[in-house]
This record gives structure tokens, C-alpha cells and sequence, in this order.
């Protein structure tokens, strides 16, 4: 082998030899005495059989770094191979910077073993804890998608993003194939792909392992990658073609940027699962099947054939020459990059570190300017659209909009006149809004869109995601995995906060009755506070001046998951800039324009734009039939603040929530979503007894928007009857105003089954002070 | 024309005249007069674009169901084309079956046209009340998933499936392309994907519409497939190249079942958007454009150059030809197929009616045999495998399990005694329970294990999912579709009820120990409680015969999404199978024999395994150090049932409830989940003040079993004192305990932190009835 490959491969070795040993060992890291039972950890835990690709691709990364001279970032999709990416940062030394209780030395290697997977200690998998990652794999599917978030305005950086054969089957993974189209060269980084076929699942032969290798040509090539195939067993051999493609892929890369056009290069790397490890155990093979997935070999703590059998294997790696004195050797170290070039300390996979903070355009500019509350009608997304094309022009490399194909439909397109989308393919004069320049990302795909995001948030820089409302569904699960990554990066110590994660859904339930049933779903709110108000908010701004106070909120925050609900249809405003914002740092609070009686016989509360409506016109309605009732109203737009402090760390006071909901009359609360949450919310209030929830009951279909109010009990009739019969008032303005409704609902059921549309009287509803 | 393909061109042109009028007209619906402003719809919802595809393809399938006698069913992945589907069945005449009130006529085809996206009409997607569909399509992205479902075990089926180029940027279906390799033919029937690359989204071009042909063909034949193109505008050449390569495609299919093997072919479809709609409007160009997505011309209720332009359109299809006297004309039905062969009237598509109900074994013959409850330890799973390689043997064409690479690990692996894996590419001597005969379906993607169950179900057979418990949410927004179309489903009045879907979700958060954090997630249970009890049950049966008793119970019910919580790890064992199926039967119930007092000081009640085994020990804890405190133990396996009978239609009444939780104690609630969801299911019973949840607090991390409870408080120690100090408890007996827990948390602490393991007293504790 040539020097350089001899050192490649002694470093390969090094970390192939700690990765096992993490697995195994307690004590006598270096073996410098033979393995006695006690050596050995109680419970084995780990994944093996991934592990020796992995290092095999640092190892190579490493080469490359430092004789280029490069940046890189190094993105583990089978992170669970947790062992070879400690062992890794270990070597490069920057994990024992982050963690001084494990040096680089033999107490050092030492510790290593022993905390890994143990309690105290650190995960099994390339989690927070682990220096130089951005992405854990626990769930798998996002390792490309985030690859290419972090090469987003990134043009020095390259990705190299390990991709295992199991993860491969997933949807996400399926479709992220395609990011590279979205990868804009020169503005943009070089995503480095190596898919790893090693062949197996935990117990089974993965789908890409078994086909052709003709097949998996074509199928790369379809995706319009250049494949360079990589397959063997024998280490000497494998290093040369593997350091040959890593040095044709960065050349074909940079001759992209040169000529602005060619197909980006991937490595295809076929090596055998737990290459290195026991061939066989018990006479059944393990090396290269599905046994070595985690543990393939389980050493009971106690002298026999398999302790002997695992001191065979680790003495194979030789670490007498590769650590002598217990540190790595002058060879081991040749190659590794220095400073923040090695991939553990490179400041990309500590973004927070990078994270300049997003020059907001003032809200003034473009505020609404209102007369009377409920006076100007106007769309919310529309205005913040005017406000986020300001941002982009304020930020022209360190934020991007992420959304389906729904930027327009959502009535963002202001942002286009700043930033066009961008093509991933040719643009033709048919084509609106679409360029090689844009900077607001579509695709028909949540995962990649939340994907793209979590890379670029997790690489210091800032976005949001608009989406419609019931689709967000399709990325809970990669909500709950990146709130638990933030929430395991904070406990960490010495991560730097990361910008927060920003949903934006428009196209909401209410708002969705053209397309029926499946459109109409508002769930993710639920979803979402499972995860406690240390993480996540919940926005829901009644009108536009709201909703350019929260845009303006959540994008300064670190280190959250912000959701907001806001329509796009145009609605009736209610506050002022200067009143929207002092509501949104209260959380709630009293509209005393609308109704503030000191001792009310009901509380009328709404959360969310449409509710908020319906329960204003609610108001109107009683204040008409029965004027001398004491009505209160209260709007909530934070609505994790109906928590008490020991829930959230900003929720509000239990006097405050007192004194704004009162303790003694009903309140009667009409909540954008399903009605449980404000119960969870509130339940450790005082008067939490009192409150009466309507919200959304999952009851839709195709009809008009006010027969959705009413189909699920959040219209002004249902409120204001509500209102009426919960506080105890009967007689003669309440006959009267039951009959009303009555009259009212046969009117617009036969109105809107004639027309399609929803009675005037009710479409046409304004606010009117009739105090 | 030959007549057989005029014959196929005159039925596209009545579908797209029906699909386009429906989008557009209230009255005068066979244009007998010119166009009024009064014959258009106020409000014009519906999308246009997709739908002379999808007319197209029904079509070209009419004619190959006719000339072969063949069972097709067709799923319409751009489900949103519902003007395409409904057109489809009044044509075929099924509609009209369906819906009386909508005959294959003149006035029926005016109300056809009204209903469309009208309130109390039907909604603008091939929803449930569309006959022949199993699939909306409202989210996007499990047609071909569907599909798939719908072949396996139909070997004479064949399901076109038409998939959009939009839905094929999702990640689910960029991964279904590979649902070919499980489908075995001769046992499998024939699916048929037909990708209509129609160029656009909503506002933007699509990945694959852009994409060169070479890139494509490469793309399809790296997942497997044969493609095979139709391309262009010009409809004679069209219908001459659809039905060439129908035949191609179906003759293939018969090669490959006679020889067992070759390549599965497909068709890619390249048509205008919006065929044969507006060309222009208003000078831009609309017919194959974005434009043409929805509506593709805005027709004011006024005179004016768009109502005349909406006229010169649909007299274009010449609608006095299609339909004489307002019925369809001998031409236009001269290739519609006949009875259960229909499009619109396939039983495939109303699965209820094909639904065999499975032969469920003896759980007698499987149920663990118990003396004292806690004796005997066993793994919850193991046992239900054994029975369910039973079912397996017993149903050998009605039942799949599915799963991604989780069999074994989940410990059900005793089904491959019955049936192994399904070997979706060659078998090496290496793999294990791995086989082309295989009925356990096994794939790394939740969407395919979701999408495919789904369409088994659709089609009227049954299975079972079972997966990790946190990656479960993977497919959360696939659960609402699906649950959705149940609920609306079993609206209609006509669609029979099919078999529920079911879940197991094992290897759950409380024994994820080892996986760590991103492996924690109990919040499925919250995510499928929003969509409420009538659809909805949650189990967590607390040992091996609850947990058969489950699962003989949710076998066999229908229209239900059941989600079900167990272990797979060796726990203590409770209860005999008759009392497990009793208890499940209540939902919840005092367990007498481990604390039944009628006058209690606490109540401590649990939901799941491991809760319960912690409650069970903290009961002995109190028993031991405060003998003389009056306790009572209650257990639920049902959850729902928590919820009274106006939630859900089983819930417990408002006596039972109060009898076994009381209503003056204070009820100690330790929940497998996060605390919330009990509130929630509670806070309309009387004593629901008095609940104190314990459950999950998004706490984890890689740590022991014991460490996982006592880090959210559901431990034995935290329970045991929470139920000492809200019974108001204090004096010698209670100090006692306080002091023993701290010893015993520090000796666990010091213990885990350096062996790995819990400690032995934690580890082996067993409950003795200490009365």
C-alpha cells in the first residue's frame, strides 16, 4: 500500500478496534493483559454491523480533507452505528474537548468503552453528545434530506452523507434521491452520497442489496446521479478504489461549479456487514449476513470460547502498534484534519455556533392599518408574504421558505416579486415565478421540505415551512426526532442554540371545505404540545397584525418548534400592530373593545382566527338579544401560556389567568382545534372546571365554511346559546334568541344547499360595537 | 379509427364533457340551450387538470375488461380528478345504483353536475361515496402502496393504478415503485401503474415532468420495471398507443405468471394538463400549464366572453351525440363492461362484501397457564405469536402481518414456523426465515407496511401491523386517511364494513432503554384519540392473556383503527385468560387480588405493562411499610372506555366508573403514555379532580429499564410516596417508607451507573400477596 493508504487504513483500524470495543469493554482497554470475565460489560448493546463502513468512510474523508484542503461535514444516516463516529471524534480528538473526562490517552480510552450505551454515560447512536454530528439516524430516513439542507448556501462545504441500504427503503430516503436537482452549484455546497450496501436489515437482506447491480446503475441514474461503484472485502484493494472515487467525485464536483453543468457523482460502497468481525459464531456465519447487525457475538462474563473469541478478534486490530502508551500513533494521527477541519470539531455540525441572527424587516412597514375592530377585511398570509419578501431581501443567504407547492395557494406569493421558487429542472415561458436563482424551495414532498429545513436550522441558519394544515401530519414523526434533538442538544452543555423550527399552517381546517374531509384536520397542535412547552409553542393569531407579531417572535427564538395556524382567507382585523404585539407577549388576554364586564355572568374565549369570528359574532348576537348580560371577552393567541409556570417556564401566573378567566362564571371557548387540548392545558387552573370547549369533532366533508363552524359547534349560534344556557339566563330575550338562531340555521341550510354558498347575513358579518 | 377504439374515444369525450360540467354547471345540462349566467355554479371547486387522464385511463381499461373478461379495479392516485371518477360511474351505471337519486339520465345528469362539491352533495375527490374507489387521494402518496394491498392474494386482479407526476415526488411513493418485488404472481395479482406525467402541480412543473425521457426510462427500470411510453396530444394516436400498450402490458403480465419471471411492466403516460380544456384564457395559456390544475376558467354568473368560452368548450365534446335524449348513446356504452365487472361496481372496491371473517384459534390452546399472579414471568409477544402462527395456519389466503423488519425483534418470530418472510429478491443459504412462499411482509418503510395492510383491508381482508412504538407516527397522517375514509365510508349507507386496521406496537417506550431517546414515543395513543372512540380503541393489555385477549377481540371487529401497546420483554404474568378476557370485556376493573378495599385511602390504578408491574410494586411497598392503609388497585386494558358513553358508544357508565375509581379518594393513575391523554379521557367523571397522572415526561435517554420509570416519575418508589401523601398518610410507618425509597433510589443509582444493569432487588422483584 502506499504510505497514505497505509495510514488510512491504520486509522481504520484504530477506530474499528474502539468501535468493538465499546460494545464490550469495561476495563483493560488496550488489552494489555488477556480479557478476563470481568473486563467485559454485563449488557452488550450496540450496532456492529454498520460500524466498519463507517469508519471506512472517515477514514477516507480524513484523506481528502486534508489534502485538499476542505471543509467538510460528515452525515451518518445509520447512526446507530453510534460506536465508529465516537471512536472517530475520539481520534480527531475533538470528543474529548467536549468531554474532558474522556482524554485521549488510556483512562481516556477507557472511559470511552465504558460510558458508551450505559446509564450516565452516552447513547448507542450519533446523537447530540456526539461531536461533528447533526443527525442521530435513530429513526431513519432524513440523512440525504438534511445533507442537503446544510449544503444549502454553503459553497465551500462538502457533505458526505453515509446512506445505509436499510434506510434506503423508506419513503423519505426514496424521494431525498432527489435533492441534488435542488442543489444549486457554486451557491450552493457538494452533497457527497454514499449509499452503503452492506446487504442487511437487523434480521433480513435489505431490498438495494439484493438487486442487480445493473438495476441499481439505472435506478441511480434515473435519480441523475453518476454512480461510481465501490465492492469488495479485501482492505487493501477496497482503500485504493475507494480513495480513487472520493478523489473523482470532489474533481467531477468542482468541474460541475466550472461549467455549471454535469450529473453529480455518488458512491455505491458494497462491503460486507461487520466487516472485520467474527466470520462465524457457533459454527453459523456472521460476517456479511444479517447476524452482525448489533452484537454478533454475546460474551457471557465468564471464561469460555467466546471471551477468547473476542479477545482473537480485537487483538486482530493490533492495538499494541496502533496506541502505544494507550495514545493513537504518529501513522494513526497523519491524516486526521486539523482544528476545525476535523469532522468533529467542524463548526457546520454546531450551527448555532454559525448562526447569524436574521435582520427582520420592521412589522410597521407592513402592518395593517385599521380603523374600528372588524372594520378592514384582509388576508393574513397575505400581508406576512410582504413581510417575509422584505425578509428575503434583508437576508439574501441565511433564510429560505420551504413549503409543497403551496407558497402561492397559501397566499405567500408576495415573496416571489424578492425570490422566485427554485427550478430543479428546466424553466419554460409558461412557467411562473420559477428560476435557478430562486430561493423558496417546492416540492411535493413534506419530508424533503422538513427535511431540507431541519439541515439548514442545524447548520445555523434560518426558514420557515408553510404547508397546509392537515398534510404537517406526514412529518410528525420528524417533529417529535428533531424537538427531541434540540431538547438532547440543550442538556449537552456546550452546543449553541440553533434557530427554531417554524411551521406555518395555512390552508387550516376551517378554511378547507372545497376539499373535504381529508384537508381537514388540525391535529399536529396536539400532537406537537406532547412534547411540553420547554420546546415547543403554539401560535394561533386571529388576524393579520397577530400573525405578523408571532412571525416576528418565533423567528429571533432558538431552540423551539413554532407552530402557527393562520388563514389566508380574507377575514375581518382586529388589533393594531401595537395592540397584536403587547396580546402576544401577555399569551391571552381580555379584548375589552368586545366585551370586559368585571363580573361576567359568561366568559366568551376563542383561540384561532375562524373561532375567534364566530365568537365575536356570538357576542354580537347576545349583546342584541339580551343586552344587560355580563359578558367577557377573551382571545388566546400563545396557546401553550394557558399552562401554569411549572409547565411552561413562560406561561402565565395563576393570578393572571384568574383575573382574565375568573373563577366563578362559565367560559365558554371555542378553540381552532380538537377541544381536549385546552382541557389538557388548563386542567391544573382554578376554575379549569368552568370551562366548556367547543372545537373541531371530526365531523367534515365537501360543504360551505360557516356549515363547517356549524358542523362541529363553533358558530356564533352554538356559542351564543351556549353562552346562554351555561350562565343560567332564560326568559324573554333568550326566547327570542333561540329562536333566532333557529330561524337563522333553517335559513342559511336551505340557502347554502340551494347556492353553494353561505347566507349574506352570515358571510357578510362585521363587528359592530352595539354596547 | 377502428370502431372499437372509436368506440373508446366516445366515452372519453362523454367522461370529460360530464367531468367538466360538473365542475361548472347547476342547470341546462345537456346544453339544449345556449348557456345561461344562471345555469353556472356560484362557487367552482374542482380540478380539472388531472382529469381527462384519468378519463382517459378508465377508458382504455373499459376496453380491455370488455375484450379480455377480466376483474379490474382501478385506484385513482390523483384522487382529486373526483369529476373523472364520478363521471366514470354514472356512465358505467354504478353510480346511479348507489345514489337513486341520481339516474343515468337527463335529470340525473343534472343533479350529477349540481352535487359535485355542493353542500350535501359529494365531495370533489373519488371519496367514499365514489363507487369503485378504495382511495381518495385527498393526501397523496399511497396509491401505489394501495394498489399493491389490493393485489396481494387476488391472483386474478388487476389494479390499474393511475399515479400522478405530483404525488410521485412524495416519499411514500417514491419508495412504493419497489412494491413490485413482493408481489409474487400466480398467488399476487397484477398491478398496473400508469404514471401520468401531466407536467405539473398546483403553480410549478413536477420533478418527473421535467425530467428527460432517458432519465425516466432509467429511473423505472432501476426499480424494477419494464416502461412502456404513450406520448402526446393528438387523441386518435393516443387511443391507437394506450391501447397497444394495454395489451402489451397485460400480455406481459400473462408471460410473466406462465414463465415465473420477468419484468413487470408499466406505463408512462405523457398528456396536457387540462386535455381538451381552454387552450388560453384571457391570452395566457392554460391547456398544458400549471393553469389548468383546477379550474381552468373563471366563469362569472354574467354574460360575458368566459360563459360563451365555457359553452365553445363543452359543446366541443358534442354532447347532443354522447347522450340522445340525456342517455348515454349505444356507442358511448358500447364498451362499458357489465355487472361486478364495472369500473364503479367492482366488489374489490366495497371490500365488506368480499370480507371473510378469519377463523380465529383457540387462545385456550396458547394462553399461559398462571398459579398466583406475579409467578410466572413470560414475554407478552412470544405468546401472541404462537397464536398468531396459528391464525396464519389456519387463514392461509386471508391474513398478512406486516412490518417493518420487526418479526422477530418484536419477538413474534414464531409465525415463521407457520410462514416465513416474503423474499422480495433472491435467497441465499445465509438468510433465515426468508421465502418466496412467505405471507409476513417485511420492508423498511412504515408507509408500504401501512399503505399495503390498508389496501388488504380496503379489498376486504385482514392483518395486523406491528411495529416499534415511537416510529409508529411515521405513518400518523396515514392513520387519519384512513380512519377518515372509514368514518365516511360507513356514512354512506352502502359501502360494507371492513375489517379493522390494527396495530401492534411493541418494543415500546419504556423498554427502549437501550435505543435511546429518538426510540421513545408513547404519543400514537394521543394522536389516534383526537379521531374519537367511534373509530378508535386503545388497548395496553398488562400481560400475555390480556394481550390474547385483545387481539382474539380486535380480530374481529370492523371499521376500527385498534392500537395496541405490549412488550415483548419477560414480565411478570397477572391474569388467567378467562379473567383477562372478562377484564377486557369491562375495560378496566378493580384487580381484587391485589388491593380492594371499600373504603379507600388511595386508589392506584394503571394502564400498560410495565405501569402496572411499577403500581403493582409500589402496592406492596405501602402494604409493607403502612399495612394498616386502605388501598385499592385498579387496572385498564381498554382505554376509551375511560370516556363515558356519550364519547364513545362503549365507554363505561357513569356508576361503573365511579364504583371502581371511587369518588372521595385520591386515584394515583401510573399511564404507559403521557399523562395528558388520561385527563382528557376523564375530565367529564365525577372524581376527575382527584386523578393524579404519572406516565411519560419526555424524559430519556440510553439508560436501564428502572431508570427509564424513575426519570418520569412512574416508578414503584414515586408512586408508592404520591399515594402516601395525597391520602394525607404521615407518621412512623410513612417516614419509613420515604427513608427506604431514598436508600433504595441511591443504591439503584450507584448500581446502574456501574454495572449497566438495575439492581437485582429492582430487577427480580415479584409481587407476594402480602395480606
Amino acid at each position: 500500500m502506499p504510505p497514505e493508504l497505509s495510514a488510512v487504513d491504520a486509522w481504520w483500524r484504530a477506530a474499528n478496534y474502539l468501535a468493538a470495543a465499546q460494545i464490550y469493554l469495561v476495563d483493560n482497554p488496550l488489552l494489555e493483559r488477556p480479557l478476563k470475565p470481568e473486563d467485559i460489560k454485563a449488557r452488550q448493546l450496540g450496532h456492529w454491523g454498520t460500524s466498519p463502513g463507517l469508519t471506512f468512510m472517515q477514514a477516507h474523508a480524513n484523506r481528502v480533507i486534508v489534502e485538499r484542503g476542505i471543509d467538510m461535514l460528515f452525515v451518518a444516516g445509520p447512526g446507530h452505528g453510534g460506536p465508529a463516529m465516537l471512536a472517530g471524534a475520539w481520534l480527531d480528538g475533538s470528543y474529548s474537548e467536549r468531554h474532558p473526562d474522556v482524554p485521549r490517552d488510556a483512562a481516556g480510552m477507557r472511559e470511552l468503552f465504558r460510558q458508551f450505551s450505559f446509564p450516565g454515560g452516552v447513547p448507542s447512536h450519533a446523537a447530540a453528545p456526539t461531536p461533528g454530528s447533526i443527525h442521530e439516524g435513530g429513526e431513519l430516513g432524513y440523512s440525504l434530506a438534511h445533507a442537503t439542507g446544510a449544503a444549502f448556501d454553503n459553497p465551500d462545504l462538502t457533505v458526505l452523507c453515509a446512506i445505509g441500504d436499510g434506510e434506503a427503503e423508506t419513503g423519505a430516503l426514496a424521494t431525498s434521491w432527489h435533492s441534488h436537482r435542488f442543489l444549486r452549484p457554486g451557491r450552493d455546497g457538494f452533497v457527497l452520497p454514499v449509499l452503503h450496501l452492506n446487504g442487511y436489515r437487523i434480521a433480513a437482506p435489505t431490498l438495494l442489496g439484493r438487486m442487480a447491480r445493473e438495476e441499481i446503475d439505472a435506478l441511480f441514474r434515473g435519480y441523475g446521479w453518476q454512480p461510481l461503484f465501490v465492492e469488495g472485502d479485501e482492505p487493501e484493494r477496497m482503500h485504493r478504489e475507494m480513495a480513487a472515487a472520493m478523489d473523482a467525485c470532489l474533481d467531477a464536483h468542482a468541474r460541475i461549479v466550472h461549467e455549471g453543468d454535469g450529473r453529480p457523482p455518488m458512491i455505491v460502497l458494497r462491503s460486507p456487514k461487520g466487516w472485520t468481525g467474527p466470520r462465524e459464531v457457533d459454527g453459523e456465519p456472521v460476517e456479511g449476513t444479517f447476524r452482525a447487525h448489533q452484537v454478533p457475538l454475546h460474551v457471557p462474563r465468564e471464561e469460555g470460547p467466546h471471551l477468547r473469541q473476542l479477545e482473537e478478534w480485537l487483538r486482530r486490530y493490533r492495538p499494541e502498534e496502533l496506541f502505544p502508551g494507550g495514545r493513537p500513533s504518529p501513522q494513526v494521527l497523519s491524516l486526521v484534519p486539523e482544528g476545525d477541519r476535523r469532522l468533529g470539531a467542524t463548526p457546520h455540525a454546531d450551527g448555532g455556533r454559525l448562526m447569524v441572527p436574521l435582520d427582520l424587516p420592521p412589522a410597521e412597514d407592513h402592518a395593517l392599518t385599521l380603523g374600528a375592530p372588524g372594520a378592514v377585511t384582509d388576508s393574513a398570509t397575505t400581508v406576512l408574504g410582504r413581510w417575509l419578501a422584505d425578509l428575503m431581501r434583508r437576508n439574501p443567504r441565511n433564510f429560505r421558505l420551504f413549503g409543497p407547492d403551496e407558497t402561492k395557494s397559501n397566499k405567500l406569493d408576495a415573496v416571489f416579486e424578492t425570490s422566485p421558487r427554485y427550478a430543479p429542472g428546466p424553466v419554460r415561458d409558461t412557467d411562473a415565478a420559477l428560476s435557478p436563482e430562486g430561493r423558496v424551495m417546492e416540492v411535493l414532498s413534506e419530508h424533503l421540505c422538513e427535511g431540507w429545513l431541519e439541515g439548514y436550522l442545524l447548520t445555523g441558519r434560518h426558514g420557515l415551512f408553510n404547508s397546509y394544515e392537515a398534510f404537517i401530519h406526514i412529518i410528525d414523526s420528524m417533529a417529535n426526532q428533531h424537538i427531541k434533538w434540540m431538547r438532547a442538544a440543550s442538556e449537552t452543555g456546550w452546543r449553541a442554540p440553533i434557530p427554531s423550527l417554524n411551521w406555518l399552517l395555512s390552508s387550516h381546517v376551517w378554511r378547507q371545505d372545497h376539499n373535504g374531509f381529508t384537508h381537514q384536520d388540525p391535529g399536529f397542535l396536539d400532537h406537537l404540545a406532547t412534547k411540553g412547552a420547554e420546546m415547543v409553542r403554539l401560535y394561533l393569531p386571529p388576524d393579520a397584525n397577530s400573525l405578523l407579531a408571532v412571525a416576528e417572535h418565533v423567528l429571533a427564538t432558538t431552540d423551539r418548534a413554532n407552530c402557527i395556524v393562520a388563514g389566508k382567507q380574507p377575514e375581518p382585523q382586529w388589533l393594531t400592530l401595537e395592540a397584536a404585539r403587547a396580546h402576544l407577549a401577555d399569551g391571552f388576554g381580555i379584548w375589552g373593545w368586545a366585551a370586559d364586564d368585571p363580573k361576567p355572568e359568561a366568559v366568551i374565549a376563542a383561540a384561532g382566527d375562524v373561532p375567534t369570528l364566530e365568537a365575536l359574532a356570538a357576542v354580537t348576537l347576545l349583546r342584541r338579544f339580551v343586552p344587560e348580560m355580563a359578558l367577557r371577552f377573551v382571545n388566546v393567541v400563545d396557546l401553550m401560556a394557558l399552562q401554569p409556570p411549572g409547565q411552561n417556564p413562560d406561561g402565565a401566573s395563576d393570578d393572571r389567568f384568574d383575573a382574565v378567566f375568573g373563577t366563578e362564571a362559565p367560559v365558554i371557548f371555542n378553540h381552532h382545534g380538537y377541544p381536549g387540548l385546552i382541557h389538557e392545558l388548563t386542567y391544573r387552573r382554578t376554575g379549569h372546571d368552568l370551562f366548556h370547549v367547543h372545537g373541531y369533532r371530526e365531523k367534515g366533508t365537501t360543504t360551505t365554511p360557516f356549515n363547517m363552524t356549524a358542523m362541529n359547534g363553533i358558530d356564533r349560534f352554538t356559542i351564543a346559546l351556549d353562552a346562554l344556557e351555561r350562565s343560567g339566563r332564560t326568559g324573554r330575550g333568550s326566547d327570542e334568541l333561540h329562536r333566532y338562531c333557529r330561524d337563522m340555521r333553517a335559513r342559511q341550510h336551505e340557502w347554502s344547499h340551494r347556492t353553494g354558498e353561505d347566507l349574506p347575513d352570515i358571510k357578510e358579518w362585521r363587528w359592530i360595537d352595539s354596547r
